[in-house]
């Protein structure tokens, strides 16, 4: 028995080429079922990243009636050539190639605010909603922190005291600080090929995945959390668990009283311009999936990354408070991090539900599953946005190609 | 045994006060689940009509980036005075009072191009998308006009021609103008009530209405239109069966060889420069739901209104060819029409997807079950847009108010 083992790459698994949901009808073949989680598996996901609306309820984050905030377009041509070493087995590779290693859907430079590089691959398009995955944390971590710097949430409060409803879970004596720097303890693994773990068991209550027959979990958000119980002592470790931020959001909502699609829509779309409403997944209850379920288009993601980098001013104005954004780029305890084993990012810290990079130029980072991100070097005065849809759902699948290619831009970037 | 029977008005079923999805999280007695059908029953519904695409998968119907085609205000307070009689039962009631009568949800009234009054009740609002229902199909029924027009379909060709995988079922010798007009005959009923219906098999098909366990019918509109047979002759009377339109719209889509989603995008959205972005209602392949699953915002429908009445004229230039237009206000057999026996329509008729009303100024209407509308009256020079969250599932629930009130504001704004 010959065994056969096929392997797609960027180029074989684009999703036009396959040809995902083609045709009037589609093929059978060519079909992604929600119900058979299609929506979420390599190769059918290449197409589905940039339409999860159309498989799943959403919520509409409105960006109001409001001017958008235009991006300078300054195009350069030199720097597909840009050469790096990856971190991994040490090839040399360029920026150009590293795209397609990498799954890219969609990649923005933004240099001084201008858009120096800009490309767009497979089905996504300057105006096509992508799932943003755990980016979506640092939207969440970001608003935290503006009610942080009003004075409307204390950073020591326990869990328990903001919300009632998670006394007698894992989370009730766990600081707000604690969540928003994940450095609970908890009983909840983020291992996304495992159905039985935390992160699994999550998605089967969100709706992300589809439920087994008699599944008798919990349906929605709020009846999932409270069931997570404590495992060791909150504050020594980060730990990478997305059911943070789902309290966080929570918290978010609660302390706003509205919505966490609201929330966003009046804390960071209509004050920074985007271009286009984002969708974001929700519940059966109508919450939204804080820890990954935004969709937004490329450049709303890359003015996100610009307004941070210019301490929080975007278009027209203060949209985040400077203490905020300070409490940010300032970093959690690198010895927490540093427990949490990470190869590729060494001195590194988790704040706010943002990755900061002090060693880098002091950059810091939103990141996502498959390839999601926001990378912001305050040196090299850059931003970069990336959608992709990597076969991989960690990190570890795009680090070792995609951060010496940020630092490699960044210096081409300083060359001028 | 005592029998209590509530009856809930407009305003004791309003979605606010009665709380529908609200809360952090909602109480479980105010939560509105889509797998237990609660957003197409009264009276959650009444929230859900507001906000489908939380409930259901969706596409995105884009205004792309252009301008929006402003439409001007000029407010008139002595409009809530017009008053009619009823045409059920004879009863006189004033404009304002009709609003809670049929349960509306938004509406606005546009004199010579300007705003004259516009409502939102409930949990609408001016930027809240809301499901048309069958109004959906007058965007249809006049893209496939202009594909008439335009020498790209031929009315008299037979739907087995167009839609190869329509031969073998009823629609297989019916001519596309048959469809437009709705003069097929076939074994479908439009009955909202019975799951048993034709309607009802085909909500399940398209995943509008929950499936039940062991459901083993088809899962999609493709897989389900083919499966009805004909009853009768076709082209001899007038019956009003949603599986027309969604030919039609499987038509439309193959002739533009993509979805109707993206044509509406390109024909309508775009030219007209709406002011948002709307919602389509999809099954599992992704294809719209041509007959009813539209969510626009109300100013939208009005200026979809206002171009027709401009004899295709929109923002800016001509958007739909005045010989389209011409085809649907010319109207279609008033013999095939009266054999369907709508009482509140004598001497109307149905022509490509909108219901036209030649006794009265020559008005045309696009309407859709729980009370949506467009009615345009050219002598008035009058376009009324309205959403509704009316109980009964049926145009009769509405227009006994309803149309003597549209007569009765066309004759008050044609007094100047």
């Amino acid at each position: 028995m010959t065994e056969q083992r096929i392997v797609l790459d960027a180029h074989t698994s684009d999703p036009v080429t396959m040809g995902w949901m083609q045709g009037l009808p589609p093929a059978p073949e060519k079909r992604i079922l929600a119900a058979a989680a299609g929506h979420m598996r390599f190769p059918t996901h290449r197409h589905a990243f940039s339409h999860m609306r159309e498989f799943l309820p959403s919520a509409r984050v409105s960006r109001g009636g409001g001017a958008v905030w235009e991006l300078p377009e300054s195009p350069r041509d030199d720097l597909d050539s840009v050469r790096f070493t990856t971190l991994d087995d040490g090839r040399e590779m360029s920026w150009g190639d590293s795209l397609a290693a990498n799954f890219t859907d969609a990649i923005l430079v933004l240099h001084r605010g201008q858009v120096v590089y800009e490309r767009y691959f497979g089905v996504t398009r300057r105006d096509t909603p992508h799932i943003a995955f755990s980016v979506t944390k640092s939207f969440v971590g970001t608003v935290a922190e503006m009610l942080v710097e009003e004075g409307r949430l204390d950073p020591e409060a326990p869990v328990g005291d903001l919300l009632p409803e998670m006394l007698g879970s894992g989370f009730a004596d766990a600081t707000l600080r604690q969540v928003m720097d994940m450095t609970t303890a908890l009983d909840f693994s983020e291992d996304y090929t495992d159905s039985a773990s935390g992160i699994g068991a999550f998605s089967l209550a969100l709706g992300l995945t589809p439920r087994p027959a008699g599944y008798t979990g919990p349906t929605d958000i709020y009846a999932f959390l409270p069931t997570i119980v404590k495992a060791g002592e909150h504050g020594e470790r980060f730990t990478y668990r997305t059911c943070n931020t789902e309290v966080l959001g929570w918290i978010v909502a609660r302390t706003e009283n509205k919505r966490l699609d609201r929330v966003l829509s009046e804390r960071i779309w209509q004050p920074l311009g985007m271009e286009q409403d984002a969708d974001f997944l929700i519940d059966s209850t109508g919450m939204p999936f804080a820890g990954g379920g935004l969709n937004p288009v490329l450049r709303d993601l890359a003015r996100f990354g610009e307004a941070m980098r210019c301490d929080g001013v975007g278009h027209g104005g203060a949209a985040i408070p400077l203490a905020a954004v300070e409490s940010i780029r300032g970093g959690a305890s690198r010895t927490a991090f540093a427990k949490a084993g990470y190869v590729y990012l060494p001195d590194c810290s988790y704040r706010s539900q943002w990755w900061t990079m002090p060693g880098n130029h002091g950059a810091y980072a939103a990141r996502g599953i498959h390839g999601q991100g926001i990378y912001i070097d305050p040196v090299a005065e850059m931003v970069i946005a990336r959608f992709g849809s990597h076969p991989i759902a960690a990190s570890s699948g795009n680090d070792p190609v995609s951060l010496p290619a940020y630092r490699a831009m960044a210096e081409r970037l300083m060359q001028g």
